[in-house]
């Protein structure tokens, strides 16, 4: 265990026993029990050692959060889940360790009733508890989302338990919480815990799960509030940590955050380009996400299809620094229309970070497959008369046969992923090949658009111990998939010329998830690229129709798209939003009552 | 339209006008607000014309139900919605059209509400409606799931808004549904609107959606009960009618149900594989399921790889059912291992359908992928030293093969889709080649067992018009994907080769869906395959073992599995069952109080 506290802190805590908690900042696995509870009983030791009143974990720490519908098939674990709770109970006599049951009552549930579940007692008794003197109001995560005053009467429940309890006249508050991060989310949790704590003039102990659990990636920095809604104490991020306290006499550490919340607390509310106040976020919050999924489904490896283009080459620095970068293999698999520049690129890539590497030509395998289909399509078209004149068919073999290589590497060596490496700009726009590249038993990038993963290189290009890792030409060139040569350009098509500038396409992405704009919302203000570049109306109705066309036919994309890391406010990530795949054909535009009247008329004639 | 209801129906019920009521069972589309109100003004129309007191529709009929998280990306849509509603209202003059917005009020919401969106109007008034002298007492779905005799006080909510309306002692209980089809639910319905239309001697009408939205079909069935809480009138299953019923006279036609739940009102509490009272049900599901998923996302033809075995010979009967047999593609792809008794079992099942067909030997392509695959692992081998010593690599690179070629028929014809032919025991062993056999644009029989699949093949040769089209010995052949060879019988490795005997497989499913089964529930009770075959204990501890491990590692595949039709009481649909896959880890045998003791004691030395 490294240091986790100095001598001074301690002493200092110790000599104002009343009121000293200990948050345990953990980082749990969905499910499994028995390691939860390891680390439980580790830090209610620690905290008996020490002599503190108090040990506070996050929510739903021994099933670790979330456990979704996991009872549903495996009901034994709501048993156990009880069974090591009792045994744990029982030595926690000289400190409390708070945890949460499931409470047949809506609203707060007594101390009384804590590791007791006895239902009888529960109702009508106090909800506040007193430990050594001091009286506690806890809460669960949600609970304090509730503040009808700090959300303008927008909130998520009829009652606000954190109300309750202050009748009560706790001495400090508690919430066990397991909040995941989100791009802003922190500067709204920092601002709503200071509110509650200087509106109720109530010290606020924030406990915060740490760690990946799927796609969802929780950052810890627990905090706690003095009772004017000043700061005095917060946890590390992204790290497991003993953190101690005593906010009845203002003592704690306050560690720094990562660089972008602590600068940014307000929220910004127009797009912008200017990523840097949340990239160490997003970097640490994908590098957990990488490392847990990893570690917790028992993989170690990953190979990874390495293009000379942006996503593989951000991804690959992302694995190295989350597995270690002899647990990588860049596999570079150039087809015939790749250039020597982004062969280069890769090795140039490759070399600088130290991963392992293997060049495979699939021209061979790609050349059989295209020669065995037309053949195939020879025959189809005997009985079928909708081929069409123009396809990517020849484009996605490429895509597929690369994938056919990542997987077998997987198959054949233990413990291996294949990482999928679309972004979300393109995963938006369905611009991702089925079985190709965005295949994988993960997805690191799925929810950082491009404009921000450029940014995000030039990031680790300055701020990684190594600099400039990523070549500069990979950053400087544009993005595309080179499967195939632009007929207008002799090029190879870039993604900008299938699509749109990037930096629209993202600012679209940027107001759907984060104003709610509709499609005239969008035509009608002024876009970041408007201002600098001229940009005619038509033009800017044709790439917001090709957005809207492109976004409905991605949604089976989106449905099958490997675990990720959701980083976003909002993703497309399928546990995060849900829309209907047959719900493809919506009226994006709107209509008027007048247009409505008129078709009603038409019917009714 | 077909002929919706006889002159003599029509004329008795407009003899007795008050209380007259059309029941539009329609199948909406999500998302597509004018299509869906265009079937609301044919069926308000239709009722305008014959003269009915009211016209009922299912719930959330004009967004198309589920509409999910869809209108956080399209908020436009909820704009849309109420226009139209407006539109729609006004020429509800003569009939009165029911139906609902989301109320502010918890609760039962007042007739003057109703298309008026005037929020001061909603408390504190009647909550029944009165049309023609007939009071309403209308809910939506789950309002009527509440009742705590019915449920043996197991209920979903607090407030029971049927008791809540009751008390106003209103003529006809209307319940607008949008109920999706499961095993054994019908039943449940049935039993639960007689209960309560007969426990307030109230009629009952109960209006349901049908159509399938990705996974969910629902099947309309659509039914009205006397103040006796018997059955007076009953839709079609599975299409869309306009039903006309006057409850208050008893009049009504009871269409007849699919063979099983008429026969099978009560439910089965213990595993069987007599799957026959369901096998309609299952069929209509999975054919509505297919059309719908292709009608509603524009998409006509399938391309689907025939291995002669039973998961795509079935599959290719369903999909010639649901598109019509010009519209199917069967692809032949044999390897080296496949027998000729396979090909030839699937080219008669292509001659008895009459689909199209063609043969492709992967024999090159596998080759040649093999062949670089080897250089590459040989490279790989010079860097990691975590090589198998016995791999499916191969084998799968099969699969893979078959499923590039596949999606290239649908990338190169248009309006294709290649079809995933998984089933739900494989799927549940992760016993499917991720981008191979488990990849496609749909997965029909993702929720079908494999013994019940054969009971469905049997079904189909019996019951569909043409007989006996699945050629026999594919029925009779022990099921496997033929990718390798068992050495023990030098014969291709068959499925229960490698997982275990599918009765015993399949009961373990139904226990752990059904009957919230554990590990110990399940060892210390005979299944159905210990009646009459000799199971040692250590046999069963062993399948049982490797059910759970597999399983647990078969969670990613569920993750990506393509959308489906959802047939069971409970499925692997990811919608459907949520786990972390990070949760693979859990102790699914339980543990004691001892157990925990004891560990918490080393931990504490």
């Amino acid at each position: 265990m490294t240091e986790l506290f100095t001598n001074e802190l301690k002493d200092k805590i110790l000599s104002h026993k009343r009121g000293s908690i200990g948050i345990a900042q953990i980082n749990p696995i969905a499910g499994d029990i028995e390691y939860n509870a390891k680390k439980v009983l580790k830090y209610i030791n620690l905290a008996q050692n020490i002599g503190l009143d108090l040990v506070v974990f996050p929510e739903l720490t021994l099933m670790g959060y979330p456990i979704e519908d996991t009872i549903d098939r495996y009901p034994i674990i709501v048993e156990d889940n009880i069974k090591w709770l009792k045994e744990i109970a029982k030595i926690t006599t000289k400190t409390c360790a708070i945890y949460f049951e499931p409470s047949p009552v809506v609203g707060c549930q007594s101390a009384d009733t804590l590791c007791n579940f006895d239902e009888s007692k529960i109702e009508n008794c106090p909800k506040t508890i007193i430990i050594n003197g001091i009286k506690y109001g806890i809460s669960i995560c949600e609970d304090c989302w509730n503040n009808k005053e700090f959300f303008n009467d927008n909130i998520l429940y009829s009652k606000d338990p954190i109300q309750e309890l202050s009748e009560e006249e706790p001495d400090i508050f508690i919430n066990c919480s397991a909040s995941t991060t989100r791009a802003k989310k922190e500067q709204l949790k920092y601002s709503m815990l200071s509110f509650i704590s200087k509106k109720y003039k109530t010290p606020l102990v924030y406990v915060n799960q740490v760690g990946a659990i799927d796609n969802n990636s929780f950052d810890g920095s627990s905090k706690v509030f003095d009772s004017d809604g000043k700061l005095i104490a917060r946890a590390k991020s992204f790290e497991e940590q003993f953190l101690i306290v005593n906010p009845i006499k203002n003592i704690g550490e306050i560690y720094p955050l990562t660089n972008g919340p602590e600068k940014t607390l307000a929220e910004v509310k127009e797009y912008t380009l200017e990523y840097d106040s949340d990239l160490e976020r997003t970097y640490k919050t994908i590098l957990q996400g990488i490392r847990d999924y990893f570690n917790k489904t028992g993989f170690e490896k990953a190979v990874i299809g390495l293009s000379g283009g942006l996503d593989s080459s951000v991804c690959a620095v992302l694995l190295a620094d989350a597995l270690g970068k002899d647990n990588v293999f860049g596999i570079s698999m150039p087809s015939v229309i790749t250039s020597s520049e982004s062969k280069n690129d890769a090795r140039n890539l490759v070399q600088n970070l130290g991963i392992n590497f293997l060049e495979a030509p699939i021209k061979n395998v790609v050349d059989n497959i295209d020669k065995t289909l037309k053949e195939i399509f020879k025959k189809v078209e005997t009985k079928w008369n909708n081929r069409f004149e123009d396809s990517f068919t020849m484009d996605n073999i490429q895509a597929r046969s690369r994938a056919i290589f990542l997987w077998g590497i997987s198959n054949e060596f233990s413990k291996t992923l294949p990482i999928a490496t679309s972004d979300k700009s393109e995963l938006y726009m369905g611009y991702a090949t089925i079985n190709g590249d965005m295949s994988g038993g993960f997805a690191p990038i799925a929810d950082v658009t491009k404009t921000k993963l450029f940014a995000l290189a030039k990031w680790l290009n300055e701020n990684r111990i190594q600099k400039n890792v990523i070549p500069q030409s990979i950053i400087n060139k544009k993005p595309g998939a080179e499967l195939s040569i632009n007929p207008k350009t002799e090029k190879p098509l870039t993604a900008e010329d299938a699509l749109m500038p990037y930096e629209f396409l993202d600012e679209i992405i940027w107001r759907i998830e984060n104003k709610k704009e509709n499609y005239y919302d969008m035509l009608n203000t002024k876009f970041l690229y408007e201002e600098h570049k001229n940009l005619p109306k038509e033009q800017k109705i044709e790439w917001l129709d090709k957005f809207y066309g492109k976004m409905s036919n991605a949604l089976y994309k989106w449905s099958i798209l490997p675990p990720s890391v959701i980083v976003d406010s909002h993703s497309i990530n399928k546990y995060d939003y849900k829309q209907p795949i047959t719900s493809s054909n919506i009226n994006y535009k709107g209509i008027s009552e007048i247009e409505i009247s008129e078709k009603i008329k038409k019917i009714n004639v």
